[in-house]
């Protein structure tokens, strides 16, 4: 299946929720046990020396060169664990908030690509196209997104500051996944997640490519060995009955500002005509605490675009506990699926 | 012509475009020479004072409390000119370029917004509403944008750290200015900027509000004297003849994202749709080097929009220098003006 997937541009991959922080380190040095959810393997330092040998591109400058006064170096991030995770901070902007005081849900989400892309520059393997690898960029291929998964649990708001862990390991044949971690940088406090898988295409013919040993090796400084906690390429997404719909927004094309440097449309963009199809009513006291997109195909800038979903299930019968699940899919006019997708909104605590 | 504005929440003032740099200063404290275009006059330390009296709610916090091992710090910028002045520094994201692999103007905009909001915070006098005093907020009444004007020579791109000064004057019974200079952070080069014009206005009628005197005492530390070097006010968008326009964008509306805490459509959205009507063969090639938005009416979320712009003068023969001239027209379907504007395009330098 992965040779149909041309969707937005993007990076890596998939989420280890059980993060380690500074208080619970559950990530160990060459140790772990493959059969358990929660364990966890990173490689050892011989490892990372045999890594290093084999790329060229790669520098591990884990005392960023780029420091100016300090400023500039807070908004670059700091590399940990030998390179392989890199933490960055960033507030949250006024322009960024909706209409309930909080981050919108594409701000986020826009932070977790900004950290694939400094993690790649971080380590010394930053081409051109936003995450794509010297290799890559030889061959003009450009990272796919194949499927998302973000959970929120809580929003920040204006002034806050939330810090980003990520890191990424390898999927079978073809597949990369990048994890993330976001929490408040002040309190260390609960951490949200996302989970993200992608996949390589060449930007000319716009084809999925297999990964080459050269890209393969080439990344190897990023690469942190983990079990699947949670297997993204396992969650799929409801076909959704496009004859008992509930809701549906028609009319939707991007515009020019919502192609990225590849010329692809945004991956925010996409998660704005799902969100949009979503009825308004529930939009005004919900938020969405977990969104799932699976893309199968890109859109281009003359397409018009379909976003249809429909209420599958309501968990909850009061006002403060109610969730609400939605099936989504975003479609051609001619009735090809761009994405397919799954959300939960809860009531927001007012 | 003032109680006819009614549209998105923005703050404040006007732009003086030879701000003093660290290299030549031009501003200097209780000197002035009020006839001369290019003079300056600031507060002296005695005004200060006695407008701080006069303040319960001001805290000029030079030293930020929020500081946090410097990163905090670093994100909510720095207070200069007896705190008249905030200096703040942000690097360009991935997300922010376009296709041509910029920062778009859009994620300009919206840092002039972010620095208008840590300003008022700063000086102690932020409430909520981003922007709304403690005394406006009292009042229901929150700041609406009646005109802004934006230069950019040029776009920074990805890793780029721009440094934004801002500062604030009053004009006129019920206006203020607030204006920007940023320019690169790292080499201290070329300064582009912005002049924003605002009114005030209540939320709950959504009618512009006279200036009250506590509200202008209130604001009274954030206040730069200075001479207007350019007069925003009488920068006028020619109207555009409807019958002979070029180009035409139909079917545009706001969606639930695009509001922003107080449920008025985000002043970038409108620049997103007046963009839309720009030819993509222009966009494809041409930068805005600058644009002028005069908002005459608020837009709700159930409105259908349409964007016109029309070519008004090409400057230029070869494609290196080419500048288009375009005005612009965002009204509702039944014909009603939200704003007029104008912009101008130049070919960008491959």
């Amino acid at each position: 299946m992965l040779h149909a997937f041309a969707a937005p541009t993007f990076f890596m991959l998939r989420l280890q929720p059980t993060f380690p922080c500074s208080n619970k380190p559950t990530c160990s040095r060459g140790k772990g046990n493959s059969n358990s959810a929660h364990a966890t393997m990173v490689h050892g330092k011989e490892d990372i020396e045999v890594a290093a040998k084999k790329m060229p591109y790669q520098h591990l400058n884990m005392e960023s060169a780029r420091n100016i006064d300090g400023v500039y170096d807070s908004f670059g991030g700091k590399l940990s664990h030998d390179g392989r995770v890199l933490k960055q901070n960033f507030a949250i902007r006024s322009y960024e908030l909706g209409p309930d005081g909080k981050a919108s849900l594409g701000s986020l989400m826009k932070r977790l690509q900004e950290t694939s892309v400094q993690h790649c520059k971080s380590v010394g393997i930053f081409s051109s196209g936003f995450g794509s690898t010297p290799e890559m960029d030889k061959r003009g291929l450009v990272w796919v997104t194949r499927k998302l998964q973000i959970d929120v649990e809580n929003y920040p708001t204006w002034d806050d500051v939330i810090q980003i862990d990520t890191w990424t390991c390898a999927s079978g044949d073809n597949g990369w996944f990048r994890d993330w971690v976001f929490r408040d940088y002040r309190t260390g406090g609960n951490s949200d997640s996302s989970k993200w898988s992608l996949c390589v295409m060449n930007i000319q013919t716009r084809r999925s490519f297999q990964f080459l040993p050269e890209i393969r090796d080439e990344m190897e400084c990023l690469l942190k060995v983990t079990d699947p906690v949670i297997d993204i390429t396992k969650i799929n997404c409801e076909q959704l009955d496009v004859n008992t719909k509930n809701h549906v927004r028609t009319g939707l094309s991007p515009a020019w500002t919502d192609l990225d440097v590849n010329r692809h449309v945004k991956n925010v963009k996409y998660l704005d005509w799902v969100l949009e199809s979503i009825p308004l009513s529930v939009l005004k006291n919900h938020q969405v605490s977990s969104i799932v997109l699976e893309f199968r195909k890109e859109c281009r800038m003359d397409d018009m675009l379909q976003s249809l979903s429909s209420a599958a299930r309501t968990l909850g019968q009061s006002t403060s506990n109610e969730e609400i699940e939605f099936d989504h899919l975003l479609r051609l006019e001619d009735g090809s699926a761009i994405l397919r997708g799954k959300s939960v909104v809860e009531a927001e605590v007012s």
